[in-house]
């Protein structure tokens, strides 16, 4: 990385010729597209460029190519891993202005959708289809960015990740070339998987300029419940049992006491203090009722807490948007303090174990981290609250990560589960994957030969 | 291509001191090992292996690798689009000894096995266990040429395809490394989606070695209903506004008169004989109750024909034979024939429009060629019954089948649903897919740089 040259008068001159007044070298322009909402530290872009269609991405790439000089593709900037940090420069393209909702076909249960779509403004748009997109990180990030992390969410343990909902997708390449990796049909076997490629790859192959995505009826009828348990293990082994049990549950969070007592702060949120599962039933109103009463009973086997029914929509709003608000909730929990939410994944039979061994862990460091998750997944967040002029502490954050990620890596699990890696957790691929990242690498480079592509991220070339 | 050296003894010594007697040139074997199921011109490769471990399927690659002679994995030889056939010689790898079901995680409910297992063996493993794999293309195929090919099956409208049920692979790289692609945890944002690259790719990246499958619980209840109707639109219709609709229907099949004679001939199947579709439920006894009234209500729209109800489990499990054995059937429609099926995939919205105009162009073609489809993900087959000896109808079928990809791609189709593209498809990749074809061949080259593995299908080099 070293021989890529600067950012200099000529490539300026070009871009402002391209896009005008939609190229910033403001210091903080910049410094705000340098650093997502992580502790990670950032590092500002030499330049911000807002292009408004493929073909303007495209031909920024193009300049950029002929120089040597990286890209970095920006959303929301709500990434956790450091995701955006411009670690060599370079030009960051802030992809927002193409926030246009293309087409939606509502006989196919699909749209399409330029990167700088939110996923909160797709939901508004098809509020009268009897249509939803379900994929929901905490943040309201933009469909781009969701795309490029392989983001999941609260809905993912009935409906899916961002690798099973997104069908297709228009990516401009290193080289400045503008590709369209599939068909709209469900599903094809004609050839390599593009698609899933560049979902996850993190703007390290390309830029991704249109998805197609798959969208969801909205059900018939909708349940809600809060349960609080006596302990972490019930609650974990209520989850497994219901997961195996084969009960289609739309939403199964944990949060540990810790992170309710931060929602009860942060978002007002009033129930007890303890071992949380929120529970969200979809369906019609027969089924609903059958899955309920099949995780009322294996509930209590493991303790029979009470059910507190969320059945009014504005209290189901105000519940799911402090869970969603949960990482801000952490952050209060310590003014002052750095976030780094950190998640790890494991096969379910292995979550209970995991879960308890990290409380102990986070515990026995003295270290304030709430735990959270979307357990029916197997995946589950700590978030570490860090004083950051505290260098003892900071070094002990990291080995307990180090230790969470060796753990999880240990029960066959992944060192995250929806956050990505970033610059955050590169150090750990090759634990996870061993040889396959060389695999990886080969790929990279044989879309991205200059190293151009946010580099840094994912994998060192 | 044509630089590749031919079989010499020195390799022959060197893979029989390997494995043995599990190497042969014998012409019988060599030729049963260069064809699928397809009318494609078979090609003999020069010498058949038989490894029996993932290190022995390594040294073959090494050793094949060290003299640029090509590798070619086999499993059931039930393909359909010549993914098997010799293009260029060199040495079959017969995966069908390497059938054992490594480990059964009923508690993850996922499954570890080598690629020679069928999923009728995995399935009647798991008999006791209440688990079950659902992805069925006709044939009783091997796992691992399931996951070469992408296969799907009745059961995707609901379960997914293997791109949705693969969990992981090991796979022999092109220079004999063995790579794990990912972790057993159900989710994973830790970098490129080697899965998904390698589910798909037709042994062209790599030989497939083991594989971790998702598997799903058996449902409580099991309802089938074979249902004629008077048209092909209004069954069409139906299956359009019932996947619209949100039911969760396990299988929805259509077939056309055509091919309704032909499993009454071949399996002794007593319906009507006319347009049809059987649709079967899965879910508890009072979902199904309610999924049922839905289809009917709508069914009801259409034309309202009468539900036949398929309730004994050996009238059911006649039936859902029947259908996999549909090929054969269309086979044995005309005693002499080969028999070329091809498959298209469209998005449903255009579903009745493709079928209609298919059936109007196979009629005007004077080709016989039944319609079949797993018509819940807009996929359907026509198996064209052709003459090897006239000459003119090998042509008016090759017309029929550009004519009707053309059509599924200006439909926003695909070429293949779920057959794959072999040799046989290879030409209609750049019609679909354009520039992205040279992002695949790049890929191939990254990781196959001597083009040794399974050389001229999906993607010429």
């Amino acid at each position: 990385m070293t021989k890529i040259k600067r950012i200099n008068d000529d490539l300026i001159g070009a871009l402002r010729g391209l896009l005008g007044d939609r190229v910033s070298a403001s210091e903080a322009v910049r410094e705000q597209h340098g650093h997502d909402e992580s502790y990670h530290e950032g590092h500002a872009p030499d330049l911000v460029v807002f292009p408004e269609t493929a073909e303007e991405v495209s031909e920024v790439v193009k300049l950029c190519a002929a120089r040597d000089v990286p890209v970095i593709p920006f959303g929301t900037g709500t990434a956790l891993e450091g995701g955006v940090a411009a670690l060599h420069g370079g030009v960051c393209i802030d992809l927002m202005r193409m926030n246009e909702i293309v087409r939606v076909n509502t006989e196919d249960m699909d749209v399409t959708v330029q990167p700088g779509v939110t996923r909160k403004q797709l939901n508004q748009h098809l509020r009268d289809t009897g249509l939803f997109f379900p994929i929901d990180p905490g943040a309201d990030a933009s469909l781009g960015g969701m795309t490029a992390t392989r983001a999941s969410g609260t809905n993912a343990v009935r409906y899916g990740t961002m690798r099973e909902n997104v069908l297709s997708l228009s990516v401009v390449l290193a080289d400045g070339r503008i590709i369209r990796t599939s068909r709209r049909a469900r599903k094809s076997a004609a050839g390599y998987d593009l698609t899933r490629l560049f979902v996850g790859s993190e703007g390290t192959l390309g830029v991704i300029t249109e998805i197609t995505l798959r969208l969801q009826g909205i059900p018939e009828a909708v349940t809600t419940a809060v349960c609080t348990f006596e302990g972490v293990e019930p609650a974990i082994d209520t989850v497994i049992a219901t997961i195996q049990s084969g009960i289609p549950v739309a939403r199964v969070e944990f949060l540990d006491a810790v992170q309710m007592q931060a929602l009860a702060d942060y978002s007002d949120l009033d129930y007890p203090i303890g071992p949380t599962l929120i529970f969200e039933f979809h369906g019609t109103e027969n089924g609903i009722a059958e899955q309920v009463e099949m995780v009322k009973a294996i509930a209590g086997d493991f303790g029979a807490p009470e059910f507190h029914w969320v059945d009014k929509p504005e209290e189901r709003s105000h519940l799911w948007q402090a869970r969603h608000d949960s990482y801000y909730a952490c952050l209060a929990l310590r003014p002052g303090a750095k976030g780094q939410a950190t998640d790890v994944c494991v096969p379910i039979s292995r979550l209970a174990e995991c879960i308890q061994e990290t409380r102990k862990d986070i515990d026995e460091s003295g270290i304030l981290a709430p735990i959270v998750g979307h357990v029916g997944d197997g995946n589950f967040h700590v978030v570490l609250l860090i004083d950051m002029d505290d260098k003892d502490e900071i070094a002990r954050c990291k080995a307990f990560n180090e230790r969470l990620v060796m753990r999880a890596l240990a029960m066959e699990g992944t060192c995250t589960g929806e956050h990505g890696v970033g610059y955050g957790k590169i150090d750990f691929l090759t634990a996870e994957h061993g040889e396959a990242v060389s695999v990886m690498r080969a790929l990279k480079m044989a879309l991205d030969p200059k190293n151009i592509m946010n580099p840094g991220k994912i994998i060192r070339v």
